[in-house]
């Protein structure tokens, strides 16, 4: 296959669920599978899981580990991309310290390269996706917390701690919500689906007539789906509630795109399910926020893999660390620098 | 000199004041000069005698314009830096579309690189200031405005509209103060060296006591130098104003760190000649507001290259352009990724 698509093989391990897919560089998903984390049973039992499922999704594709060009993960963070080492995310519970690189490297017999979930998405949106062709791309997720990546000069920013692109604890707001981060008015604190559903059933809670009180189970299993959904049927509450979370999220992300400057921004994650709900106005107020030249040319879009972006986004991971800062067809095109009022 | 220091020319176009310097690529300064701009006299006066100011520093020098490696030129923005197009910065009234690259290379017969003051003014830092030897380094001006440039994985982050690293125009508080840009909250309209005089000055006009009020010529001449030793020695207003710039300016930097977790924090700008009565309240705002890998880690100072900045700046720009995005000693090192938990 030395002139041919590359084939690798992508994993995305999340809290409730693990897929695995085997692709090809240009995209292409030959076979997916996906399993239940059980992260109850802890990370040796996963792991092993993890090994068995990938085996499944290479026979299904008929190929074998010597067929891969690489292997990539995207995981929850805070981990470790240069040790490969996963330090407790939120959602699993009991991952302390866990060498999943060396112990996936092990089983495979080949190099396997890991990023965080947010990462592997910017990195899959920007090869594969909303990002396609661009070389300054910053992906938004907007999930049970609020995340990002950023590929600036079409390589992925990392930072010197792994830790950039966390838009989601940039503050809005200094005498605002507090967030579970400790500071006041983060995006976190009023656009993640968390802090959506939270406020709607603040809201509840202390009298307020809604027709959220009309989600079976309420105040309790308010999700931010049914906040969406009865702000756009007129009901006042969820309506106060929704139209803050998406203030907050475009003035956040006005603010960085007069940081970053970047040709796009993508957004994606459950929330953004919403769709037009969400991303126009969500458009609107980022880019008015913003300066004029990178407000005017900027486009703010929703995610294109839609479910797949976890391992499409592990096939990136894979790609970028593969080609590395100097290789890949347009990997790292030169920045893109449009005349100052391009619009005018 | 094919393996000695490269020398170079390096000049500062202010709205106040022109400044150039014959510097070596270590960052050694061998002649100096400055002129004012006098910029009621039009573009085309202040270029002639931007060259005659350099022809003087390099005859200062003992070099002709070729032993030159490069010139680099600093100028407020907006500009285009890669067509060399100055375009109607606020302090330079008349500079409308004015080509002052090929102005001055049709001057000199030597290329020159252009970028804005404060991408000179990061590029320096990190070359020569206190981001030497530094992979991410963020440098805030808090001068008249408040701006930035970005120093990421070693090379300038410039954007898709070399608009990048604005955080002048990032709010932290969407229901606060009115900027000059139209949104509320932004670091600008707080933590300028305008804005702070301002709102001194509308203290003192709403009727408030203050010490303010005898400083010769107030409330007119009232400035944020005023403001800082007001404050220091105990005057209520004046410490209202001071403590809510620092509040604003750490918490939007505690943002930046979020955003690029750089290793480093460079605050330069007239307004940081307060000196520690700045930088101590800023470093432990953003730090403390910041997530805690890249809280932990980042340095927060003041710039190192003091009045020089300017001109140097200028020198890193064009050794930059010349030394490309693969070129270099330690120029294009890849990013420094530290252990999540580095301080545990």
């Amino acid at each position: 296959v030395a002139d041919g698509p590359r084939t690798l093989l992508g994993i995305d391990i999340g809290g409730t669920k693990v897929a695995a897919a085997v692709a090809t560089d240009d995209g292409s998903v030959r076979s997916f599978g996906r399993i239940p984390t059980l992260v109850e049973q802890g990370p040796d039992a996963t792991i092993g899981r993890i090994v068995e499922l990938a085996r499944s999704v290479l026979a299904e594709a008929g190929v074998t580990v010597d067929d891969l060009a690489g292997v990539g993960v995207g995981c929850g963070g805070p981990l470790d991309p240069v040790a490969g080492v996963i330090h407790d995310p939120p959602g699993l519970a009991g991952w302390h310290a866990i060498p999943l690189v060396a112990r996936l490297e092990a089983a495979f017999g080949i190099p396997v390269h890991l990023d965080n979930d947010a990462n592997a998405a910017a990195l899959g949106e920007h090869r594969f996706g909303a990002g396609r062709g661009c070389t300054d791309v910053l992906y938004v997720t907007v999930s049970t917390g609020v995340g990002g990546g950023a590929v600036l000069g079409g390589r992925l920013h990392q930072g010197a701690n792994a830790s950039a692109a966390e838009i989601g604890h940039t503050s809005v707001d200094i005498h605002g919500r507090r967030c579970t981060c400790g500071r006041r008015g983060c995006l976190e604190a009023y656009a993640s689906g968390t802090a959506i559903a939270a406020r709607a059933r603040e809201g509840l809670l202390s009298g307020r007539s809604s027709s959220l009180a009309d989600v079976p189970g309420a105040p309790a299993a308010i999700r931010a789906e049914h906040v969406a959904f009865h702000a756009a049927a007129g009901d006042a509450l969820a309506g106060e509630v929704w139209d803050e979370a998406i203030e907050v999220l475009g003035e956040g992300i006005a603010n960085a795109i007069n940081t970053f400057d970047p040709q796009v921004v993508v957004l994606g994650g459950g929330v953004t399910n919403a769709g037009e709900q969400l991303i126009g106005p969500v458009r609107r107020i980022a880019t008015a926020g913003a300066f004029h030249p990178p407000g005017a040319s900027v486009e703010v879009v929703l995610a294109a893999l839609g479910e797949r972006v976890g391992v499409l986004g592990a096939v990136a991971v894979a790609l970028a660390a593969i080609d590395g800062p100097a290789g890949g067809a347009g990997a790292v095109a030169p920045h893109a620098r449009a005349t100052v009022g391009n619009d005018a």
